[in-house]
This record gives structure tokens, sequence and C-alpha cells, in this order.
């Protein structure tokens, strides 16, 4: 034991943050020690705001400090339209895009058998409930172009199509192996432009 | 305004930590709304914990939970010789050679003229307070090898040297330009044993 405990407990428990190693953590905490009492009490505050505050969108899963959340409610968008994305953030990316005014629908996550997880572990079963009242006509599957994210769009088509419900994938626009968050706008938009039937 | 505004407030708060940017914030963010309301609490308060208990040693300026520090309580160390270092988790580095048993003094920084770091602002008046009472007989420099460590090692030789007290300066077996807590152990051992008078 090198470390005073508080200091040991602090580095364990930022070694548990994605991408942080041993190292990195040990940096960040002593960067922490020597900050101000106020500045570290706006991060812990940051954090607990942030898990009192913000939940999961009953219907789409977006993360939200209201429920449902703004895409949810806002009457000016077409609910005949859903699209399915992976992750909270991706929505961010696609509404920069400024090319799309429909729903959204956060699967929290893509099927991916090497990791264990499979399609009861993602959000399909609500999105299927979300498409019993035949509003939707169209589902726009926009997973990442990973092997995980085009096996969940394959998954997502077989289980709407026999609804009757339009299932499309944006384009390959998007470079293969890369992750929906890094695309640029416009190569989003154009790869939504673009988008063809499954 | 992307985001809601406790998860833009917690993304802001993340990229101020040093190395991360606001792709990492928001990477960082995202994994702590999806992690257990219990585990973001155990970090939250291991932050808290960390700046309610720990503080720097009023002698050394190490960090520590209790004052003075364990390294300046233990009568077992060597109170004849200071191994001066620039920051607290640079001890650390010292302990882990196993070959050092005196005392230290943290200077919580370096002089740097062009980050407007000068002597006033480290821990220097402190380190000449400490020679008064004749009991210290070497002071060993362990500032980090690089221009503003060098410059420190200097100034720190031109203030003690006058009271009388040996002043010595680890060797350059470490690599020029590192810092000291990347050093393994024996090289730093080896740098350690080499000192020289400066």
């Amino acid at each position: 034991m090198y470390y005073a405990e508080p200091v040991a407990k602090l580095i364990g428990e930022l070694s548990k943050l994605p991408g942080v190693g041993p190292k990195t953590a040990e940096r960040l905490a002593f960067h922490l020690i020597a900050q101000s009492k106020e500045d570290v009490a706006k991060l812990t505050q940051a954090l607990k705001d942030v898990k009192e505050k913000i939940h999961y969108c009953s219907v789409c899963f977006n993360i939200t400090e209201q429920d449902p959340c703004r895409f949810c409610q806002d009457p000016s968008r077409d609910s005949s339209v859903i699209c399915v994305v992976e992750q909270p953030k991706d929505i961010i990316a696609m509404e920069k895009t400024r090319e799309y005014r429909g729903r959204y629908h956060v699967l929290l996550g893509s099927i991916s058998p090497m990791d264990g997880v499979g399609p009861d572990d993602i959000r399909l079963r609500e999105l299927l409930g979300r498409l019993e009242d035949d509003k939707v006509k169209e589902v726009i599957v926009a997973t990442s172009p990973t092997i995980e994210g085009e096996a969940t769009a394959m998954y997502v088509a077989r289980l709407v199509k026999p609804l009757g419900v339009r299932v499309t994938r944006i384009a390959h626009g998007l470079p293969v192996g890369g992750s929906l968050e890094y695309v640029d706008e416009i190569t989003l938009a154009k790869a939504l432009e673009g988008r063809r039937e499954l």
C-alpha cells in the first residue's frame, strides 16, 4: 500500500472508466487532489445530477430529463417514421444532419453473440410494441456499420417486415468498421438520403 | 443544445480533466449514465472522501490523511537526508526503489518561467525552514530530468549550499526529457546510487 486509502480508492474507481488504465487513473486522481474543493464539488454534483435527473424515455429509450423525451413529445415530428439507433448519443449524430424529422428508437446496444448480447437484451420488443397501432409506415435502421450493427439491422428487418412496415437501412456512405458518432454530418446526411429497402 | 442540461454539464466537468477532450468526455458521460446508481455513487463518494480526508502534510507537503504524514512521523527514517521531489506521486516512485530511507520534501511544482511559476510559487521557503536546525546533512534533488526540473535543481542547490548542507542530484541514468513517474524502479535506484555533488 503506497497510497493513503482514500487516494487508492479514488484511483480504483477512476480506473473502472472506459479507456482509463491505472497510470491515467493515477494522473487524474492527483489532478483532482490538486484541484480546489469547489471544482471537485462541481464534478461530484454533475455526477449526482445526471444520475438523479436523467432517465431513459419510456417510449424510445433516449436519455431524458422529462418522460417521454422531447423527440417523443414534439407534435411537429413525423410519427410515421421511426429511426432505430444503438445508443442515445447516435440521436445527436442524426439530429446534427438536420435531415430527419421523424421519431427515434434507441436499442441500447446491438446484437453481439460474442459478448453474450442476444435479441432479448436490447430494446427490440419495445420497438415491435410501437409498431402495433399502424401509424408507423417506415423503420429506418441507423445502427453503426459494424458487424454487430449490421447483424442487428438484419434482425430488425426480419422482425418488422412481416408487420407490413417498410424497413430501410441508411446507405453505406459511412466508412465500414467505423462508429456512427464519428461520422461527419454531410456523410451521414448522404447516407440517410441514399437509404435502401432491406 | 443537443444534450439535456445535466448531461451537458457533466460533459463540461469531465472535459476539464487532463487529457480528456470533448469526445472522450462524451464517452465517459454516456458510460456513467449507463452505469448503476450504486457504481456512480462509489465514484462520487471516493471523490468526496479524497477532498475531505486528504491534505498536504504541513512538514513535507506530501498528500496524507494524518498530519504530519507517515514519512515525516516514522522514527526509523533518517532525518539527516531530505529528498526533494516535484509532486507527491514522485515519493511513490522513490519508495518503490526500496533504496531510500530518509525524509522527503515535495515542492508541489517546478520553476517554469514560461508558465509563470517562479521560486516563490513552489515550496522552497518551507524547505529552507527545515534546514535551520542543523539536523539535515544532505539534500537529494530528485526533480524530473526536464528543463523545469533541472532549473529547479540548480535553484535549490544555489539556495541550500550556502547553508553548509550537502546538495546532490540523482544521476542521469533516467532518460532526459522524461517524467520521474514513468521511470522503472531499477533505473531510478541506479540514479539514486550514482548521485553526484551539485
